[in-house]
């Protein structure tokens, strides 16, 4: 007989009454029925009711253990009687009558209870993580987590795709977040950083001549942390392939990210692969006022600028005609609605930090709200009309200089979808953002910037970067969005290397700084670099979608605190001398204060 | 039609003959028959010669190339004439002529030539990496080590293990070699380590609840590079399993190393699973001089110290009476060979610091040799007949103290198989070496200290280390080898607090030292551990065995030089004074020599 077990906790059916068995595992609940004790015996798999009568040796065992203790249990599988059947359980037709009970492992008092689902400080669930981790929503968040990377390999493998894992240790990258830096023992004063994305590497996978890489790759960025960023390390599904068009990787990619979202959708909807709507950017910050559309909101924002023009409201005219626009969010059956429903949405564009937020209604064909007032009559009802909206629909009207306006739309309209309750249940909506601006104006460095990667190809080649203003200038660059959230991001790459200089000279940069910077990619592109192009998806922000989770930590093995520390193991931690020395480097205090 | 191909250059066959295809790839060859060009295109998948005739208009595009440029070939697929078939190409009854060719990519003068596979000085082959790895052999053994982990992780899940990857911004680890540090930026003048492996993680997954966890870990230690060992980084088959005893783990692994192997072992022989010898230390030591035995070599030293007890031959005898051991390397049919043979043997031998290394032989009854002179010919008889030596062999001794004894026989014995070429050829023989000692004695610090993992449980428990002399205890510790190389290592754990505080105490830390260093598992011990275990097998010597190659670069897409540098990406380098301020680092200049 094995030393352990002959079964796992989730094993046993009415099918092995009769058996003799050895089960181990952790005591997740005693409970004593008057000289007849109950245990759930719990492990990785799953739980089996333990019975320890008055004259089984056993009793007196699992009498003195503490919770989450480990044990090993000798026994014989019994039938439950029915009415204490339980039907939620695997095992819940057995129980095991214990004629022995080993300990393997005696547990103290415990600093946090693993049965149960009660809210903990989060500092005693990091620092007692092997506790929490045995809590049932966690641990299986961690187990779906595995699941899902092993469906994302999976599909990507089916399709031709291979993983290639590159470098951990290697020169800085230009995603331009800040590096962790490993000091160089051998080369003393130089530093090696850990990735921010394999970027480069695979790009110089596909000169090298391997086609379609893939790899669930730890990134690493020094940023300080946020709800929804760890500190240190994250993974992404980073993939590249050659000889594409936008297209096909939009083609290729859409049938694997439905197909592990559908695999774990648990009946939620998924919009199905080759539907997935491709919107240009332009058009995606117009009608959602944001490149990271919420398609599950059915609202749409319109441009009403046109119509402002000319109108008694003065504060728009004037808007308008000093270049600005005016939005308007519709807000379908609310003209019955409070006027607090309107004012309150006010007060919050105002402690958003705008201007404020108008509105109209029409009720039973009367137009209503400070707009209508001032614009007027006719005007509104031409404008409802020509926008399509119904005789009982408010709106709310955002104005202002066009990105703010944008902005305060597409919180506007989030906050409508809520607050009406229009927003689709149960369901995961995906769309690609396409067509994103090559440039940005910097206006903290008032020059043009990247507006994304600069490995990116500008739509148009070397003529658009010659004759165009630099800031219309598209790239072949595109998100995928999910519920509001953006999944991925990816590109056609620029693979020419005059091209590649030209494109950095309109941000300042020199050919000898692209050679500098950029030297193992920049020398690649000069032997031979075919088309290629591809995406990173965040695997951590899938899983949080897919456990319906908010928080990291609810989704990861070992994460760090919002200090970023490991409390777990005690990291960072002071180094020795000698270990400084080694690195060349020496700690400075922080000033005093 | 697609962009860039409508197939890859390993697709076409005689089927598609006729047919208008597209194909994009490499210039790999060039041949001029007079007017008209063949040109081998290259892509990832394989070759596709391309014809461009005297009136096509892809002639004067395709002569103007270098090599290694890329191009899209628009062609029609042609019948090759059954003289021109090439039956070492899967593309080889085909050919494409070309009606277009359009320049993707043009390369400059190549530094290192891609076709071919003459040697390059690793200096140029690194900095041109992109270049290097589209050669065959090399382009080969990437894919090749992508499909090895691609199986092991198959294998592993499809007997219950589960993925999942641990932290990389850790704390120090206790494995012994050097680790890579991370200065913090939140926390002044702490730092992270990069992990040597995942031990103290996958411990604590056990002790978390979860069962079989496997992982192909990123593993950083910050050793001088040697040849069998990148600086930097490598990767581990790691892994860990709950409720097992050794015996599990062995039988757990042998179906999954011997089914890998057997996957990619191309006709050679594979040692079949649940035939792995276990081989005790102590016996490993004996037969074959050391713990990393190659089977493939069938001589076995044997133990002849009491056959020299007393021995006309005084050197031995002196040896043997001062606690000293003799072993004899049997060497079959070596009787005729000239005596240079046995000369030069011993020459080898002195030239490893050794004293020397005598010798017999039996030639038709007739012992010659310096030791069977002095021994006498009627106690050779008898040591020839009682090791069951036959009428022509030779023999070889080794005299010393047990351990240089042990480690001089054991060359010898690799050397002399070698030699005799008895080695068995085309196999991978595998083995488990078990019962290592717990402890060992450091000369350098003068105390015992732990021999291997200071995690492992000790054979005998707390008993074992209150009342034996700590150097006779043994670990449930055991080592995987395949042909003479240590592939896997692992154990059983120590998963009891009281028995990990008293395990270090013998090697002179106190409880507060483990609480500190271990704190994290220790603590974790105190709260219900599980008996747990598992190993942790080099993935890159895996693939250097079976791509049947010495250096590890062969096998590695982006490896670093021997000093440690990338030069593709030029890593390390000096980091900005503002990165290193904001780390609250400085960099100490090396002192002036």
């Amino acid at each position: 007989m094995h030393a352990y077990r002959t079964h796992k906790c989730a094993e046993l059916r009415a099918s092995h009454v009769g058996e003799t068995v050895r089960l181990s595992g952790w005591v997740h609940r005693k409970r004593d029925h008057g000289g007849v004790l109950f245990v759930d015996l719990r492990d990785h798999y799953g739980m089996t009711q333990i019975v320890a009568d008055s004259d089984s040796p056993a009793l007196p065992v699992l009498e003195s253990l503490r919770l989450e203790s480990v044990v090993t249990i000798d026994g014989e599988v019994k039938a439950r009687s029915e009415a204490t059947v339980n039907a939620n359980l695997p095992t819940g037709t057995i129980e095991v009558f214990a004629r022995s009970a080993t300990v393997l492992s005696r547990a103290d008092e415990l600093p946090l209870p693993v049965a149960g689902e009660q809210e903990y400080p989060e500092e005693i669930r990091l620092k007692y993580r092997f506790l929490d981790l045995r809590r049932e929503t966690l641990h299986a968040n961690i187990v779906k987590r595995t699941q899902i990377i092993r469906e994302t390999r999976r599909r990507m493998e089916d399709i031709g795709f291979t993983e290639y894992s590159t470098p951990i240790l290697t020169a800085s990258s230009p995603e331009g977040a800040r590096d962790f830096l490993v000091p160089s023992r051998i080369h003393a004063g130089k530093f090696f950083a850990l990735p921010q994305a394999p970027q480069q590497y695979k790009q110089l996978l596909m000169v090298a001549g391997f086609d379609r890489y893939f790899q669930i790759a730890p990134c690493f960025r020094d940023e300080d942390p946020r709800a929804d960023r760890l500190p240190g390390e994250f993974y992404q599904l980073d993939l590249e392939m050659s000889f594409v068009t936008q297209e096909e990787v939009w083609e290729t990619m859409e049938p694997v990210m439905a197909g592990i979202f559908e695999t774990f959708a648990e009946g939620r909807k998924v919009t199905p692969a080759g539907e997935f709507p491709r919107i240009p950017y332009a058009k995606a910050m117009l009608d959602y006022g944001t490149d990271k559309p919420d398609l599950r909101n059915p609202l749409i924002i319109r441009d009403v600028t046109a119509e402002f023009q000319q109108s008694g409201f003065g504060l728009f005219e004037k808007i308008v005609g000093t270049g600005g626009v005016v939005r308007l969010i519709p807000a379908p059956e609310t003209a019955g609605l409070s006027r607090k429903f309107f004012d309150d949405m006010n007060e919050w564009a105002r402690s958003e930090g705008h201007a404020g937020l108008g509105y109209a209604t029409r009720k039973d064909g009367v137009f209503g709200g400070p707009i209508a007032k001032n614009h007027g009559e006719d005007k509104m009802a031409a404008l409802w009309d020509s926008l399509g909206l119904g005789p009982n629909d408010g709106a709310f009207f955002a104005a202002g200089k066009e990105e703010q306006a944008a902005k305060l739309a597409g919180a506007a309209r989030t906050r409508i979808g809520e607050q009406l309750d229009v927003v689709e249940k149960d369901a995961f909506r995906f769309c690609w953002i396409i067509d994103f601006p090559f440039y940005e104006w910097s206006e903290e460095e008032k020059k043009v910037d990247f507006a994304h990667n600069p490995f990116s190809m500008p739509q148009g080649g070397l003529e658009a970067l010659e004759t165009q203003d630099p800031l219309t200038i598209k790239a072949y660059q595109y998100d995928m969005v999910c519920n509001g959230y953006e999944l991925a991001s990816g590109s056609i790459r620029n693979q020419h290397p005059d091209l590649m200089v030209k494109a950095f000279e309109l941000t300042g940069l020199t050919q000898a700084d692209v050679e500098e910077r950029f030297g193992g990619m920049y020398r690649a592109f000069q032997f031979g670099a075919p088309p290629h192009g591809g995406m990173a998806a965040g695997v951590d922000r899938m899983v949080m979608l897919l456990c319906g989770v908010q928080n990291l930590r609810e989704i990861t093995l070992f994460p760090m605190n919002q200090r970023a520390e490991d409390l777990l193991m005690g990291a960072p931690s002071p180094a020795m001398v000698k270990q400084l020395r080694e690195l060349h480097i020496r700690v400075v205090e922080p000033p005093k204060v």
